[in-house]
């Protein structure tokens, strides 16, 4: 019993004590693994945490399974359990793996960097297959929840009162203005979705762009909207993998989908960069699910919703990446709490979605979901996850904007045409 | 001879080929170890490079030993016969530095990790020592030539027109509106200059700051100065170690002083960072000198200039300070072009001081200064060196600005403000 190191398993705290037997031991030993968490754990009529609002949500387990499982490998474990409906959250579900995160951070030790060498290696063909895995359901499914565009990224509020679709369009905006995009230059996209960016910056900014993605369905619908928009002849969209882009270009640029390069690649991904990038006149921008510290990603995120994913902190990107490309980092911003909005859009969305019958699939592929954006709004909100755009520049090049003056200034636009002598 | 790899000790290129013995060869070899850069080198009558135009600088030498130093150890040897008078440039001091520079980086190993292990240990004695070799030169010497206000560091001009003087105005109030200050909040500042940035943000912010430094003149300037401007109730300026910091504050900041830390002493800033700063509501920022990638610093100033400087890639204050400090990154802005700016006002009021005579000490010591001032002006130039701020704030804080866009408009002042639920 370890009712001196955590509250919610002392006898003042913790309902239903003494007489509850196993399954209250079990709950109290969970309580103890989860604490701080102003959480209540629940198995039939036994029920152990904090009374009345002391708590912000009730964990309900359907058996002890799920219990012992929780106490054994928590991240993982309940993903299953929640998506098998082994435990109900009864409460607010972001409030509540917004504390049993923290909780779990603050039990957990920091890797070596030796424990976090043991990733997975990228094979073109294993890429391909974790792409399809979550990118290939089918585009009428993240018609439900994501904006009019598809843009399946964090989104840039001016302000936090203004719509996701004003949000998205203003991601665009921010990243083509760091980019300083005139009209006529070439871009190399790595990663592109459906295709939003791409065919934002060919119109709004006049440049021609290449833009690759393992996704069919994401680059056969990219195609289809170039077609519409009559954008074809200056946006082409490739159904192949990053390492194989090799066009020389003024700009490249990549969003959401360095997570998914996997740490082992980062040098491929650092000769793209080198390779394509024009020395001269060149600039870039990586955007990114990062971290404060190199930690592995979510167990259960990486098991079940993206496999092979990694968030790495800035000096990972730094070191793998941009320092091997010779590049120089010009500005970084982190859009933390952006990502956390965006992902509240999402939520609310697909909630709406479901209760109105319109997400197809069965119950458990509706509770994955809602534990996925649930659990990824939360890790946003308390930091575990950040949100990075790194604009870089080849080493020694003075063609960079003067001040970020230009970002924030409707009327001047981008600086990057200020002095350079 | 290696008259294939490198144009200027090919026999088209070079003068006085062809009979100019011994002399002739030294200075070809020279040539070959410099090439590509634009330069002439001469000994007596004897000259290698290009003709004319084609050479931004003639570097004469005074005898053989200043040609066999300079094959051997180009960055410490140059400096030292710069000093000496056995190496003169006739042309553009700043120009021939820079495609030096650029010369011996194209033809330098990446160090590895294990080579630049190297780093000296720095006691607190030695540090003292180090401050006091720079820093205590006299406040006099450093009126001639550094604003009105003595601010020793890289200013921020909002375009390049801008005085030197409101460009360093410009840079305190850049750095406080990126921390965000509020009136009666505490700051603590490690390494303070004459106390120029803390008095500022004491007189226009409304807070009270701890301001540390180990130079003696410094601190007893600026504590006349606090004294001179009624603001010595409110910040407090003590003749000590960073390392010995431990007051709990609102807001730490430290502008120029990370370079001079040394890395084997990074994790006790971290320690710092992490004991001072309140976990809810701090905010930071490091204001330094970096590279694009580690390697060691010019050699000539760290052994001449700054003993036990060092100038950190990103990703090295990263892992050694902030990721220990648990710190998050919010922001990182790179100022390389407007330290290249502030150098060059530095070195022309340098050279005006020089002309007048009002600069005293021997000739030595005034060409050690006007080639410090030149190469770290061509260093910023051609991108061997950076100029990083970066903001943090404790890990997993809610406190942290909503956008960057209060930075750049004089009437909305900070975003600190804004939405934090």
């Amino acid at each position: 019993m370890r009712t001196t190191t955590h509250p919610f398993a002392s006898p003042s705290l913790a309902h239903g004590r003494g007489g509850d037997g196993f399954d209250g031991w079990l709950l109290r030993r969970l309580a103890g693994r989860m604490a701080p968490a102003p959480l209540r754990f629940a198995l039939g009529s036994v029920v152990v945490g904090p009374p009345g609002a002391g708590a912000v949500a009730t964990l309900r387990f359907r058996d002890r399974r799920a219990i012992l499982g929780l106490i054994r490998s928590p991240e993982l474990h309940f993903g299953d359990a929640f998506a098998e409906g082994r435990i109900e959250v009864d409460g607010d579900l972001v409030a509540a793996l917004e504390h049993a995160y923290r909780a779990l951070e603050s039990h957990d030790h920091v890797p070596t960097r030796a424990r976090l060498r043991s990733w997975r290696w990228h094979s073109l063909r294993r890429s391909r297959s974790n792409v399809h895995h979550h990118y290939d359901l089918g585009n009428d499914f993240y018609r439900l929840w994501l904006d009019e565009q598809l843009v399946y990224t964090c989104a840039y509020f001016a302000s936090p009162e203004v719509s996701l679709e004003e949000a998205q369009v203003a991601k665009m905006d921010h990243v083509c203005r760091k980019l300083g995009l005139r009209p006529g230059e070439t871009v190399v996209e790595a990663g592109c979705g459906w295709g939003a960016l791409a065919l934002h910056m060919a119109r709004r900014y006049g440049v021609r762009v290449l833009a690759c993605n393992l996704s069919r369905e994401q680059i056969r619908s990219a195609r289809e909207r170039a077609d519409r928009e009559g954008l074809a002849d200056r946006v082409e969209f490739l159904e192949d993998d990053y390492r194989r882009l090799d066009r020389r270009c003024d700009v490249f640029v990549s969003v959401g989908m360095l997570e998914h390069v996997g740490r082992r690649s980062y040098g491929e991904l650092a000769d793209v960069i080198r390779r394509c990038l024009d020395p001269e006149r060149g600039r870039g921008l990586l955007h990114f699910i990062g971290r404060d510290r190199p930690r592995p990603l979510n167990a259960w995120i990486t098991e079940r919703i993206f496999p092979g994913a990694y968030a790495p902190a800035l000096e990972e990107a730094l070191e793998g990446v941009l320092v091997p490309a010779r590049q120089s980092v010009l500005d970084v911003e982190n859009l933390r709490r952006h990502y956390e909005l965006t992902l509240r859009h999402w939520r609310e969305r697909y909630e709406r979605a479901v209760t109105d019958g319109r997400v197809g699939f069965d119950e458990r592929f509706r509770r994955i979901w809602r534990l996925y954006l649930a659990g990824s709004e939360a890790a946003f909100r308390m930091g575990s996850l950040q949100l990075f755009q790194v604009t870089f520049a080849p080493h020694g090049s003075n063609g960079i904007p003067w001040t970020r003056a230009g970002l924030y200034d409707a009327e001047a636009g981008s600086s990057w045409n200020t002095p350079t002598s």
